[in-house]
């Protein structure tokens, strides 16, 4: 249902149980940033009224989800601060091709397979970390963020057929693969 | 309590009786626009928690207002399509100092008295047209809008003294008062 070509490895875990206060900021702007995505696409593609449509309910829930990783952060005494970004997004968002609609198609598809990636990540959190509540925290986000893989997903198919659509999803869902597995040392949602 | 230093004209007014449609169309890209200045605002001022609350509301309201325009257009049989915004949102942006924290004083008031315009002009306009449906329309959007006024000076004062902040208002609402008074002959919520 995700369309993702791995699975988490142990040795993101690990950067998980040492530097899990670095995941959690990082987790907060990158809520923050999901929701700029979706913004985005509003503007690129105003004159599609669905894709508007479904774009402000991710962008109030990505919004909400930022609001509660804060204010976990703030509970465990850990103020939100910048931190530099993990290359994952940028390194996706190249793939990106530069014609319409091609350009629509690569936008959401890229949106989506981060929405996946977080989805099986959130999945593999509320296994690792040892808090019963951040579990549950984790577990509670997952529903919404395979909602937001599948919407962005049937999104793509308003700007190509199916086949080519579902083609593409293949080809980035491997490129998305291989970012994760060259890893990075630098503990983030997408290290 | 809108802090402007004028009064909408009646050439404003003669640009709605002739390019209603036209209004209508701008109305939805300036909701659409504030959307994405609350949610800049929340990129570059992200430790600031009471900020990213209040302009998390304002994204939210102002979605929700784009898609009334736009459910309205389409009642009306007038598609929503891109228009050459007016210059005024780039002139009053032009006005904000570059160094913090005046610079996040000066994109919030500039932010509020973008509000407190449209604000006069939803009342302006409430006054103005012929069809009672459109007309409770506009007054239904008189509140939210006077209160982003409010939350936005209010958040200014986080940045500077309070009479720092409202002498700087003065100021830039003297500057919107004249931009709006030089006038553009294109129909623009803000010509």
């Amino acid at each position: 249902m995700l369309h993702l070509k791995s699975e988490t490895d142990e040795r993101w875990l690990r950067q998980v149980d040492e530097s899990l206060e670095l995941i959690l900021i990082d987790h907060a702007h990158c809520e923050k940033k999901a929701a700029g995505t979706a913004l985005n696409l509003i503007f690129a593609y105003v004159e599609n009224q669905n894709l508007c449509r479904e774009m402000t309910e991710i962008v109030n829930e990505e919004l909400e989800h930022f609001h509660m990783v804060v204010e976990l952060l703030e509970k465990r005494g850990t103020p939100l601060r910048r931190l530099k970004p993990s290359a994952y997004g940028r390194k996706l968002n190249d793939l990106v091709r530069k014609q319409e609609p091609q350009r629509a198609v690569d936008r959401l598809l890229v949106a989506g397979l981060i929405e996946a990636r977080s989805c099986e990540r959130f999945q593999a959190l509320a296994k690792r970390v040892r808090e019963p509540e951040l579990a549950e925290f984790y577990q509670s986000l997952f529903e919404s963020e395979a909602r937001h893989h599948t919407t962005y997903t049937r999104l793509a198919k308003d700007f190509a057929p199916d086949a080519e659509v579902m083609a593409r999803l293949d080809e980035l869902a491997g490129i998305e693969a291989q970012i994760l597995a060259e890893g990075e040392s630098a503990p983030r949602m997408h290290s």
